[in-house]
Order: structure tokens, then C-alpha cells, then sequence
């Protein structure tokens, strides 16, 4: 017997070993602390159900095996001067400079931005923006909402609202329980058509005016409102924009770094609350999102 | 005069109008319907800081102006068969197929699957995991996680918790307010380094094997539980699963088909409900991240 022959015999062995150990991990239950969980539950899966569902599994687990990592070749670099507030370094490669409107200095801020987006309430629609008037729904939706940001206590120095009729009567409801807090109207938060949408959906088609209009003036209110603290900003900050789905899906997207047509793939509780973090290196999280749980479950709605 | 020098002054006239123009919207209040908020507010912002607001912008917004949209002709079409159950015609062109185990067949079902991902509670770190108990505060929010589920009273099907000691705390106090849902508990659900981070941390370095490991680990169990309804499923379905921060901010990542590495730019609250919406024809939503509002806000915590 050569040894050829013999790695053959070893290989074979050591693989028919691991089957083996392989098969048997999936039969074993798991190994895990010892849970005080009522034990009529562990029961109500009996031997039937635990055989079906692991002989569903098995293809499933033999196709994931062969190719069971996401590729990590292609991953794009943070873009740390996505707010084009990055400071430089000067001419003498040792202070920073920052490119704040014509500010220039060393400061290095300590206060984060907190951006707190609001969708507005359920609304009955109508053709025209004066007539889409908050539902009796919508505006209990938005005290719900006022209610909490008053709980949450935090020192809120502005809240800007779109202009169109539902965002208004939305901040009305908000304002009764926040009626220090300085507010300001914006046309540029108004809903829109911000990005291509993909996947595509069939009953909402932008047309390409729709995207460029919607699209520029959009991103335009983006680059306004979402960037980095200002370098003399020393304590955290939170600000309460009483807006739209698409505009508040779309900033989220742009905050995260991530493509922007993917606005479509998260969907908004009305009156939920969306928080975005920027500290003052120009780092992002997105915190909440679509967050509801203020109202009670027969009050939420998406549409 | 020729025509040369008459299209110079009309074209030079129409560059002044527009300019005129454009000053003229930044200068004018914004027309938005009556307000009634509380007039004092409107007054806060008094003609000083409306003229510092409106200089400070100035420079911003001819800046945007000249790019003002953000590109898009590098859409990524969505990926229908990310999951690999899209159906698929058959030889005649005609009948649908589906690679859903070993069943094939025509009936496309009306069911979506709800996915429901809650962080476990706050917890004292220990080296070992088995000395990883939920602190107090840990346990109360779980209590309000578990009172909030049974509370949006859906017909969850079974909770999947992993076997880390914090999970299985948490599952504890959920399982008080939801005794009739199966349970299963899992080591795939376990924490760990699902890939690469990007923008990295300053304290938080995974090795290449953590990520080989864990990436590889979490991703199986990406693909087990993350994934269509079947076509058999006529009604929604709603799942819970009690794991860990990373595991689910990379299956949102995933999920919604967006760069893995961008799992870092979300944050979860302790005992906070993520939840994921798969139709039967593969769309994906993200409904809630970190939806944290049914707790009183002086228990909610991060880290």
C-alpha cells in the first residue's frame, strides 16, 4: 500500500467523522442554560413537529454550508466629509480648520445633534393640499406624540414643520404640549418625490419632473438641515421636524450612507418619531425608527 | 447692434430677473397655511435671528444650488431571489415553480411574515457569559417589552431566543406576559462579530476569525430565519426573537439588501422591537427600528 492509498483511507475517514459530528449537531436539541420557562411550552412541540421541522431545514442547511459567507471584498469607506464639514488640516499640516460657512478655527466641538422627524397623522386625502385635513384619528395620533416628546424632557431648541396642511395641524397638536419651544415653517420639508424608488412599486409612479423638482429641492433641505455640529456646539442639542414619509425615509438614507433608492424599503407609523444622531466628528446612527410605541396598539396606523 | 450683442443684453436681463427672483422667495416669509400656534413662538424668533439664520444660510444654498441633486444612475436593482425562493417558470413557460424545500407547485400565497427582533435588557458585563445576568433595570425592561407584545395582542406563532444568559433572562420576563407561545432556543441567535464595521471603532476591533466565525454563523441563521413566507401561507404570521444588538442590526442590513458593513449605523435600545415585514412576493420593509416607546423614558438605556 503506497502513500497515496493511505492519505485516501485517512481523508475518507476524517470526512465520514465529520458527517458525522456534523449530523449530530443538528440532531442534539441545543446546548443552553437552564431556562425557567413554563414547561408546557417546551412540550408543545412534540417529536412530529420537531422531526418535520428539521427535515425542512436539512436542504436548507446543506445549501448554506457550501456558501454560508456574505463577500466582504467591496465594502465602501464611511465618507467622513459627507457633510463637507470636515475639518482640514492648514497649510502648516498641523491645525484644524473647519469649513463652517466662513468660520474658520481649532475649536473641536463636544455636543451631538440630535434630529427628531415626525410623520404627520392619518389624513383624508383630497386633490387639493388646504382640503387634506388630519383625520379624528390622526390628530389623537399627534397629542399621543406631543405627549411623549413632553415626557422625553429633552431641551428642544427648535421645531421646524412643513407647510402642507396635514404637518401643520400635526405640529398644532405637538405645540399644545410644547408651547416654549420656537417653531419655524418650511416649504422645503414638503412631501415629494425625493429619489427613484426600487424595487418599484405599481401604484406610485414618479414622473421625471416629479424627481428632479421633489428630487433637487429634497436634498437641498437634506444638506440643510442633517449635518455635523458646529465646532462651537459644546453640549448636545435636539431638534423635532414635523414632516413626511418620503422626506424622512430619504434623510434617513442620506445620514446612513447607504443608497438612497432604498428609501422605499422602511415604512412610518404616523406620528412615529425617527432619531438621528450626529456627533461632532460627523459620525451617524440612526436610533429609532418609526418608533410608536407611545400609542396604544389601536391607535397606530401607516396609511 | 447685431444679434450677437442683442442675445448678450436679453440673456444678461433674463440672468438679473431670475437672480432677482430667487433673493426675493429666500427674503419672503414662507406661504404656508394659517397656523395657530401659539403666537409668542413665531415672536421668539425676532428680526435679528431670522436676519443671522438668513446670512448663515446664504452661502449654503447657492453652494447647493450648483449640485443640488444627488446622482442616480448607479441604482443596484432589488434582488427578487435574495432569499432563493423566488418562483421560477417552468420548461412550458407557463406554471410557476418554487424552490421551497422539495415542494414545487403553483399557488402563490397572500400571507406576509412579521418578524419581530427585541434586544435583551441592560446587563453586568462578566468575561463569562453564564456571569452575564440582566441588572435590574434589565429585568424591568424586559417586563415592559413583554406587557407591550402581549399588549399589541398578534398571534405570534413562536419565540426564538438565543442561549446567551442575557437572551434567556429576557425571554424569561417576556414569557410571563406571552406563557402560551412556543418557545426554541438557539445558539445561532448568540452574539458576535457579523462583519466588518464601517466607519470602524476605536474599542471595537473584531479579529478576522471572529468575523469568519460569527459572520459565518450569523449569516446561516440569516437564512434560516430570514426569508418569504412560504406559498402555502394564507395568513400573516408573527415571530419573535430575543437576541443581541449586532445580530439584528445585520440582519436589517441584509434584509433590506443594503451594505452589511453599515450595520454599525444603527443603535438599539435595550429590550427595544425591530421589526421586519417580508411579502409573499419577497418585498421587504423595516417598520420599526429600536421602537423603545412603551417604556417610560427614564428606563430606557443603550448600553
Amino acid at each position: 500500500m503506497n502513500t497515496r492509498k493511505v492519505l485516501k483511507i485517512v481523508s475518507g475517514g476524517l470526512i465520514a467523522v465529520a458527517t458525522l459530528i456534523e449530523v449530530r449537531s443538528i440532531l442534539q436539541p441545543n446546548h443552553h442554560p437552564v431556562v425557567k420557562i413554563p414547561t408546557h411550552n417546551q412540550q408543545q412541540r412534540s417529536v412530529f413537529t420537531w422531526a418535520k421541522t428539521f427535515f425542512e431545514r436539512f436542504p436548507k442547511l446543506t445549501k448554506v454550508q457550501a456558501d454560508s459567507t456574505f463577500p466582504r471584498d467591496d465594502i465602501k469607506p464611511w465618507d467622513w466629509n459627507w457633510d463637507n464639514k470636515e475639518p482640514q488640516l492648514d497649510s502648516d499640516n498641523r491645525l484644524h480648520v473647519f469649513s463652517w460657512g466662513d468660520k474658520k478655527g481649532s475649536v473641536k466641538g463636544t455636543g451631538s445633534r440630535h434630529l427628531l422627524f415626525i410623520r404627520h397623522g392619518q389624513y383624508h386625502y383630497a386633490d387639493s393640499d388646504k382640503d387634506c385635513h388630519l383625520t379624528q384619528l390622526g390628530r389623537e395620533q399627534l397629542n399621543f406624540t406631543g405627549a411623549r416628546l413632553k415626557q422625553l424632557n429633552l431641551p428642544y431648541s427648535i421645531l421646524y414643520y412643513s407647510t402642507m396642511t396635514r404637518a401643520v395641524e400635526s405640529t398644532e397638536e405637538i405645540m399644545r404640549h410644547l408651547p416654549d419651544v420656537p417653531v419655524e415653517p418650511t416649504d422645503s420639508l414638503c412631501e415629494g418625490a425625493p429619489f427613484p424608488l426600487e424595487p418599484p412599486l405599481e401604484n406610485y409612479k414618479p414622473t421625471e419632473d416629479e424627481l428632479d423638482n421633489d428630487g433637487s429641492r429634497i436634498e437641498k433641505a437634506f444638506r440643510t438641515y442633517v449635518h455635523r455640529p458646529s465646532p462651537n456646539q459644546s453640549k448636545d442639542s435636539y431638534e423635532i421636524f414635523v414632516c413626511h414619509a418620503n422626506v424622512i425615509r430619504y434623510f434617513v438614507c442620506r445620514a446612513l450612507q447607504i443608497p438612497p433608492e432604498a428609501w422605499i424599503r422602511f415604512s412610518l407609523d404616523h406620528g412615529s418619531i425617527t432619531w438621528i444622531v450626529i456627533r461632532p466628528n460627523g459620525r451617524v446612527a440612526l436610533r429609532w425608527l418609526g418608533n410608536s410605541g407611545h400609542m396604544p396598539p389601536e391607535k397606530i396606523s401607516i396609511s
